[in-house]
């Protein structure tokens, strides 16, 4: 990282070494295609299936890189967060490999499956109301309570720094994307995404996609600020999330576009990746190729890589069924 | 194929031709293995996705045989078949290949996305009652009226040895497997994939598994001659088919042991299979997981090979959800 004239800045190198530093504890999760898919948007599309990575999301990168970027002093005291629940899992991953402790708080709405992750990774959970403000409030007390290190779910440079080495193994398989297509919510993801694809290819157009009903990253970078949602009701609960100083400070550096989509098209986008591709992926990580289908961005003709960034859905309550079983 | 005491037996040699001719018209799928699901059953799993494969099954691995295998004068004249949903797309699929007509009777309530499947690929749809008898008779009067080709969706040998190829591909991703669970329907996979497995190594043991309400299989074993099932009701709608006599023959020489799991843990393989493996399998496909999670199999400490047959799931439908949405 450098300094910056507003705040330090992530660069190429910072993912290069997240991805040296993580690469033997992640999957290196794979590429895949249809043709069925292509035909629809008329385009080649390139899913990066984070839903087969290591505790089911992207998220195991960047928690997997702050962890292992602790001093020996800083990881005795262990780490804490807050999450709905993917950056939850990971973090309670990374410790158990890193062999110390992480306390997560989670709202009580959080997807019962993902709950259970963070335990079965030998984590703690604290449960706090379903508010952003409750979910601070309850990370401090934590933090004051124990010294533990807080690790951010996206707005920390070793977390974006992580996340953002999807881009460089899906540029090491697919060398030539025209655009990379990725969900923005708290934007850990999609900055450091846009930091390793601009710095291996400048050409490379890197657009944000997130749900209508959460757009404050679309409206921050209108307004040339950080403009937040209160409690926004989206069905993609990875994405409700604000930007952050350090995230909003480097999408604005790196990406080019963000476009939004309706609740209906994450749905639809979603139903329509299990049913072709035959895999399991969250809302969130369906919210691409929502944009792509929805046809908000102008990709025809080109080879795009579309970010599926988890597979983490609690099977009982699929949004598209009408109602859910009692 | 040579000739035996009995029958006409399906060799090697005729699973590695049906590979040299379709496989460049077909998925490799990939073999994927989950330390969640090993952890599980105390055993190393390879699942064989063949839910990744064109049309969704591996059936198209045996109508993709049977189709290239005809004459010109045969093709001419078009292919017709029964199917429950899978065999049919891929045989619609096949026939849209080599550019020739298929029709494909199917009964009344066979799932939507299988009859929306074999119109997609250009075949014909023939609705008839949900009965084998029905079934049979109905493409009795296509043929009669069309001179169509039958090819049977299992009791076929061009059929069998393509279905074969599938453990051609897995033996060759993971040479040493000490056995693998097959399903059992009909019987043209597992014929198929016994055929080539012992033909590769012998001393593999291949391992029928197949729904205790659609048991013929294992009951035919025992008594030595085909033994059927009426209307068998299980959920693994790809299994409710009885042997015949060629599979039934190929079963007898090469199969080592067939055995039987419940609806309950067919649908619970199913379920634990969407959720940590994050890919989506039919009934069917869940049914040799069922076994190995069951205990059926003495698999303890072994290196096992799986054949995850397809991924043809109504997503409005699932069976671990108590009531369908109105």
């Amino acid at each position: 990282m450098r300094m910056g004239s507003e705040s330090p800045l992530l660069t190429l190198d910072d993912v290069r070494e997240a991805h040296r530093r993580i690469q033997d504890k992640i999957v290196r999760t794979p590429v895949l295609t249809s043709a069925t898919l292509d035909a629809s948007v008329r385009a080649r599309l390139f899913f990066k299936c984070e839903n087969f990575q290591k505790a089911g999301a992207f998220k195991a990168r960047g928690a997997t890189n702050a962890v292992f970027s602790l001093s020996d002093e800083q990881a005795r005291r262990g780490v804490a967060t807050h999450s709905s629940g993917n950056h939850g899992a990971a973090l309670a991953r990374a410790a158990a490999l890193r062999q110390i402790r992480a306390v997560v708080v989670m709202p009580r709405d959080a997807a019962r499956i993902k709950l259970e992750s963070v335990e079965r990774y030998g984590g703690t959970v604290l449960l706090c109301e379903p508010t952003l403000q409750s979910r601070e409030e309850t990370l401090q007390r934590v933090i004051a309570g124990s010294n533990a290190v807080m690790v951010h779910p996206y707005n920390d440079f070793r977390v974006m720094a992580g996340q953002g080495t999807v881009a460089l193994e899906l540029l090491e398989a697919v060398p030539d994307l025209d655009c990379i297509l990725c969900p923005v919510g708290g934007g850990g993801l999609l900055s450091g995404v846009a930091t390793a694809a601009k710095g291996v290819n400048p050409s490379i157009r890197v657009i944000g996609v997130e749900p209508a009903a959460a757009d404050d990253a679309a409206r921050s970078l209108r307004a040339g600020r950080i403009v937040t949602n209160a409690d926004p009701a989206t069905i993609a609960d990875g994405l409700r999330a604000n930007l952050g100083d350090r995230t909003f400070g480097q999408i604005r550096r790196t990406v080019d576009e963000i476009v939004t989509v309706t609740e209906g098209s994450i749905v639809a986008a979603m139903r329509r990746i299990w049913e072709v591709m035959k895999i399991v992926v969250e809302p969130s990580g369906a919210v691409p190729y929502a944009g792509a289908a929805e046809g908000k961005v102008d990709i025809a003709g080109k080879k795009v890589g579309i970010i599926l960034t988890g597979g983490n859905v609690d099977l009982d309550f699929l949004p598209w069924l009408a109602q859910p079983p009692q």
